[in-house]
This record gives structure tokens, sequence and C-alpha cells, in this order.
């Protein structure tokens, strides 16, 4: 396969530079292909502006969505945007490597999806009509290829389960996972997250490095988190509510968006 | 009052302009002081790197969150940060107003919050004992103050709501309300949410400037969301686990986190 993961740390000598590179020589060792877009080292820009569209009049109002249509339309994009689109039309996996900074990613990596997901490339593709709602959540122009995130936090593993005073991990990364990942037609695989990355002592450094390795052994095969498909008639359109048969009816937030039928059956 | 408006907004001509001078006019009309900080216009640094830390030495390892505590005890921060950690402790109020992009805010405005919530300032604050595990979530350097977002989405109000596609606008915020607003203090009033807005006729932008204008006459009054206080006796120390005895046994994700008393008696 061919894989392409994008760095999002300041430092190489760092627990997520260290573990990077176990990702990528494992990630090579099975045969795979690998390209690192490592953003602080390139200078990623993070800033979403006029400068991203050349072909913008100097007078024109900015209406990001539009201008960046309309530059993926007339091939006026500028060059690392164009470069980045190309990478991940190239790979068969996407890996997002970030270390959670309040809960989310850092900027940088923020300002690389801002950026590189054009619409007509991430969003506004398909046709809305009463059966679709255009092409997005499990379909779109990445449909067929997989991601999944490599995440470093400093917080305790408790605080971020079921109960705990964060909030649950797969919550938290479901703006993520499900509005950034799935939505261009990703299927997304469990996140790796390596907790109290502060206090990591060489046995514990060991046990998280065999574990990514694991998890780089079975990017092909493992089953991804089983997001509903927008169009294959769990929603209504165009009101795009979970069907009201569908679900627990006491249940609320993101779980409602899973098929737990698919997970259990893959588990 | 005293209001800091972070503004991420790319053209000055847009829907969020119009919406921050429809703020910005509605609280000076009721007296209020208002500081805008508007990242674009001001050319906002995004991306959190060494050179945020001109203390730092050259060939030192580059530890964000121990680089960021030692430049704020030596007072060695860049003037840009220490120019909005003081506009923050300036403001009884701070609003974060930003179009959502990819179910988050601008890459920008994460790099706001990436370099200005220096350790020792928004996080790494209080002592951990068995009573207590910081001054978080609650408590911290900006308790007693007030925050919200304004935030305008492309998308359908149905799409956002309890069983939408796109997740609970509720949840999909927690992150940024919980995880950034309310981790270091301030008392979080819910959110001003624009849908819809690519398609806005002039009934339906004197409908939502109305409704922003009575949020920004009720800033001092309106009750916050009801999060529960970290170090109250809701959660067990250190593990951090809401107590088994609170919350439905059933219930899962952003929720449990609310106090429901709380809310039903403020509405």
């Amino acid at each position: 396969m061919k894989v392409l993961l994008v760095f999002a740390h300041p430092e190489p000598r760092s627990l997520n530079g260290a573990l990077r590179d176990i990702a990528v020589d494992e990630l090579k060792a099975q045969g795979h292909e690998v390209q690192v877009s490592d953003l602080y080292a390139e200078g990623w820009k993070s800033e979403v502006d006029r400068a991203d569209f050349p072909s913008l009049a100097p007078d024109a109002r900015f209406k990001p969505a539009k201008a960046s249509g309309e530059a993926l339309a007339d091939n006026s994009l500028t060059p690392d945007v164009k470069a980045e689109q190309e990478k991940i039309l190239w790979a068969d996996v996407l890996i997002l490597q970030f270390p959670l900074w309040w809960f989310s990613m850092p900027a940088i990596l923020k300002g690389w999806i801002d950026r590189v997901y054009s619409y007509g490339f991430a969003y506004g593709v398909g046709e809305h009509s009463d059966k679709r709602w255009g092409d997005r959540y499990g379909e779109g122009t990445l449909a067929g290829k997989r991601a999944m995130l490599i995440v470093t936090a400093g917080g305790w593993e408790e605080h971020y389960s079921a109960r705990g005073v964060n909030g649950p991990i797969d919550d938290l990364l479901f703006p993520i996972n499900h509005g950034i990942l799935y939505y261009p037609g990703y299927d997304v695989l469990p996140p790796f997250v390596a907790y109290k990355v502060d206090r990591l002592d060489d046995t514990g450094f060991e046990t998280m490095a065999e574990h990514l390795r694991e998890r780089m052994r079975t990017l092909g095969t493992i089953a991804p988190i089983p997001y509903r498909q927008q169009n294959a008639g769990d929603y209504l359109i165009p009101s795009m509510q979970l069907r009201p048969e569908l679900g627990d009816p006491r249940e609320t937030g993101f779980t409602l968006h899973l098929n737990k039928a698919i997970k259990i059956a893959a588990e």
C-alpha cells in the first residue's frame, strides 16, 4: 500500500518524532511505500487567506469556499496545496499524527485541513436530490481509502474514559474522525492514542512502540469505525436526521452515528 | 463590563464582519468597554514553535509545555502573546467569533489558543492532592469571568440537531466550550450559532442580527452552561471519573458533565 503520514510536532527529538520513525520503519518493513508531510519542517502556512487564491481579483470580496472551488476548477491553487492534494490522491492510507493540544489538533495541522480540503475536493462533491445529499459521510473523493489518527496526550487514560472529566476520547476525536476523515469518504480506523506521555519510562515506551508497530501491521485489515453512511438509507433527506426507528431513543450524542450491528460483527 | 472579542474571519466584508460590528455596537450602546483582536488583520502567527521562546537555548530540545511555563515565569513570552494575555486578564467577558470550518475553529484561532494559553496561565495551575487535581474545569486563572462563542455555519440547523448527521452542535463545540473555555475557569455561556449562512436573505439577516443584539444585552445575566466543577465533589480523585451515583448509568457522552439539576433551575 501507499501511506501518507502528516506529522505535526515542532520538535523532531520528541516522543512524537520517535513514534513517527517507528511507524514509518514498520510500514517500510511491511513493504509499503511511505511519504511524510512534516508540516513544521516544511514551514507549512496555516491560515486560509487571499494569498491562497492568486486568481482572485484584488477588489473581490473573499469568500473562502467559493474561492477554493474556483481555484480547484481552474487549477490555480497554490503549489503547496496542490502537492498535498496529489499526495492524498496517491495514498491508499492517510495517517494524521499530532499531540493533542486543547483537545484537538495543533493549529498547523488544522491549517493543513483548512487549506488542502478544497471545495470540490473534500466537500461540495456530488449532487443533492431527494435520494442523496452530496457525496459525503462515507462517499466522496476519498472513498475506498483508509485513514487513522496517531495522537499523544499528556493526561491519563482514565481522564479520557467513558465517565472521565475530559470527556471520552472517541467523542473528543469525533469532529476529526467523522467530520474531517469520514466526511470526504475515508474509512476511519480506530485511533492510536498514547497517554501520560510526559511520564514515560523505557518499559512504557517499548510497550507503546510495539503497540504502534502492531497497528501499522494491521493497517490494511483492521475493521474501520462503523459510522453510518449518509446516503445508504439511515438518514432522512433533506433533514439529515437519523431515522426515528434507528438507535436507542434515549441515546444522545455521537454514538448514535455508529452502526452497532456492524461493530459487533467486526469484533 | 469589559469585553474582549477575538475575531477570526479573513474578510471584513463578510457576514462574520457584519455580525462582529453588530455585536460591538450593541455592547458599546450598553455602556461596555470593548477590545477586538482581529487575528487576520493583525497577522497573527498560528504555529507554536521555537521562535515563541527566545530564551530557549538553541540546542535545547523544544518541549512546548515546559518552554511556555518557563517563558511565562521569566517574563520572556513574545510581545504578541503577552498583549493577548493582558487583554484576557483585562476583560470580564471573552467572546470567540469564527466560521465553523471542519466542525471546529479556523487554524488561526486555534493558534491563538495554542500560543496564548501558556502553561501556568491557562493550564498547569494549582496543586494536585487527594482533594484537588489542579485548578481547572471551573477554577483557575480566569475563574469569575464569562466566555461565549459566536459561530457561523453553512449547514442547516437540523443537520446539527440531536439526531442530525453532523452530530449535535453542543457536542461538536464541547471540546471548545468545556476543554478550552471552562478549563481555565470561565463560566461558559450558551453559544450563538447562525446556520445556513450562505443563503441568508435580508429578513433572515435582520432576525439573526436582533437575536445577536439580544445575546449581547444579556451577556452579564444569562445562566452559564452548568458544567460540573472538577474539584467540588462530583469526580473521584485522581481517576477523575464522575462518581458512579451521578448521572444516568446508561448515559454516555459529554452530557454526563452537565449538572442537570442546575440547568433545570436556571431555565
